[in-house]
């Protein structure tokens, strides 16, 4: 079989489209972010990807019905600037080879449509939990790095410090090497025990701002606020805990 | 080498032939169903599939000899439907990559015989001990889903929440996406601890009746009731054992 | 690269030669057996196999010169009957598909010498020290099954259990399915805990009648003595301890 | 994609140029030399290496910008001899076969421009602190072993026991082997526990002498000294903590 199977539900003319991944990863933050984008844009469907370098594996609809694994690419016209096309997955290859090779495929494919620019979404995990969390970047040069200062994009000279392993990275990786792409990463701060919509919200604001979009962020701010609650009780336990463990020390 | 032999020991003519798959599993489910039926409708060894995506492994038959670890493909000429070709085999590939590729290769030959629909067999492994197993569904299409409805297949919205592992997934997800075949699995309900004929006894109920076959299942039901039998007798000493813990705490 | 580089050194003119296989496995019997072979017939490289499926590392000589791992091919020229190739290594493929890809292409290279028979030299590990070690068979076909017997080759309808892993069984799966050879696997019995040349010692003495061999044995045998008089010592030691621990009970 | 991407930055005419090797390992110590020697000798980038082979990943510039993990090759136009071809990276291959492929079109490269000899730098990890580290050598032939003796290297008839592993051993391997190179591998012994300038300077002492390098080496020979500093306050420390322990035994 072709490693990677690629089927075309539609061949949309695109105006210079920006690239915006979110796949499976820390705290889902990118994979949330990507896929509340493309349900408020009511972005439309064009690439499926089925690949050897997934999971083995069918998923299972509500109805009963089971599709198999894959990548999926959506396309935005957006009346205000450049069009997006929005890349969201059931999962990352599985292995370095199937990394590199989804991620060259992506690229080739986006290459096609006229893509020269990239923004990929991700959790940066910090294993604590966040009051607010900060957005961290990292970009393919620096004058996007100071661009998207503008935007509270925060870049820190010593973090990520392991770099950024998965999609995330390779695509501006590759996009720049292969495809002389630029683009831009941005990661949500966040504990990386559960699903993070809190710093999804985060991430959506800029994207919002930075393509001027007509997007309705209310919703993923009511999930973000939730989150808040959740760890805010969660703190006041732990406090609550360490000052029966003092008392018990004193009493 | 070629990544995957073919050997055909005969090329048999068709008629829209099911493909029915048993490979080894959860509680071997799958595979005790479908060389029950392969062994019952006395069907006719076709194709031999050896592969590197298989364990670099012999076997031995009882009376000294030895054979390469192979995937096999009976067919069975039925008299009152259409006609089976009954995938059986000692192991399934051996990494993400051989699991497509061998499941890509079974799609390829059947086709050459006409297959649209497809049939894959397996064990949903629950963790405990079961009375009665249900034999849990999931199809490629809203119209099948209806249809085995009818044959008491269980369809849950939630079940199995980590989708199909495997060549029983695959051959349906990748059947659909890249062959145009419709097709369904059936997974019979099991704790996943032992072999379990129990489950498989009821998977070929609905076999039997869905293909209107002419088929003895009598001694798959004995199998069946000594698997009932020895369960009945654990969850026994289970409840007199958990009896005198109670009494302990109580005396 | 070539996935498998094979460098000829000659290319001899031979006389339907059997292949004999000793790579490293369990207690590296059959390491063991096929070099003291080679050696003890003083046969002649003529071919080196370099592979990626191989690991990535280098060997040294006492003399501070190196080298990289490989596996090589011997050939005796037998005066008494049909030639011998020699197959000796550094290691076995390290995955599946390493696995296959070498005894694959050492079929090739074979085959083209005129090979159509193949003994494969093992160990069979049972975690126990051995007095006599037993040679367990498994053959490509019954006729074979046979004429082994007469040479006190133990068949078991239930041993090996697990099959036979590795070259030696993939050897002669892939020799009969793919090349049309038949062949043998000699499996001599072993505690698998070190290198045993006893049970090498009880392979060669049937290899060297099976093949009416001018080879002198003497020099395995001490080193089987060697490992008979070790064993019986820790026997000893075993038995002492456990009469103390008997004692302890009853004093 | 194609597995190894090959970016020339330049294409140099050298003078016989001699590979020198140091990536990633044991101590980080071939990595620390190759380095130090590079940007000592104001060495000249001419090809970047991408590869399937090395991890998925970017990583992070002190700037906020990224780039995809890589290997590279500097040249040095040496003018009191032959010319030399730095290799230095971020990782190493993460297979077997990654590493094969690799170090296969490292030579291939080399060979374009002249080479035919290959020095390879690593550690030798001992597992203990070392007052004054030993550079132990392996070499592809036995005229080489003895000129480098000259220059102090040690070559031990037993050492290293498990052979070289990774593109330091296999460069030599398969340079020798398939592109008739010769040449020598050199490990700084190393306690393994931590990045080893100590070994390095070792190293470059050897590399200054036999290539008759204009090198200043008296920052690495600083660095080599901090790291004697430390080692011998830890076995101070570990001397008075045995004697504490000594003592309460008595007391």
């Amino acid at each position: 079989m072709e490693p990677i199977i690629v089927k075309y539900v539609e061949k949309p003319e695109l105006n210079k489209p920006v690239l915006i991944e979110g796949l499976p990863g820390v705290g889902n933050v990118g994979k949330i972010s990507a896929e509340y984008l493309k349900d408020k844009l009511n972005a439309k469907l064009f690439v499926e990807i089925y690949s050897k370098y997934l999971p083995p594996q069918v998923l299972m609809r509500p109805d009963g019905t089971l599709y198999l694994v894959k990548n999926e690419l959506y396309y935005y016209k957006n009346p205000k600037g450049r069009d997006l096309i929005i890349l969201v997955g059931d999962y990352q290859g599985m292995s370095s080879e199937g990394q590199y090779e989804l991620s060259y495929k992506v690229l080739e494919i986006v290459k096609e449509f006229g893509t020269d620019m990239i923004f990929t979404l991700g959790g940066y995990g910090t294993g604590q939990l966040v009051e607010v969390p900060r957005v961290f970047g990292a970009a393919t040069n620096l004058e996007l790095v100071e661009n998207m200062k503008k935007y509270s994009v925060y870049f820190s000279p010593s973090d990520p410090a392991g770099g950024i392993v998965g999609a995330a990275g390779l695509l501006l990786g590759l996009g720049s090497v292969v495809f002389g792409m630029q683009g831009v990463c941005l990661m949500g701060e966040t504990s990386g025990y559960f699903s993070d919509p809190k710093s999804s919200f985060e991430i959506l604001k800029i994207i919002k701002q930075y393509f001027n979009l007509d997007i309705d962020l209310s919703e993923i701010e009511l999930r973000s606020k939730e989150i808040t609650e959740i760890t805010t009780q969660l703190k006041e336990e732990q406090k609550n805990e360490e000052r029966k463990e003092d008392l018990g020390y004193i009493g």
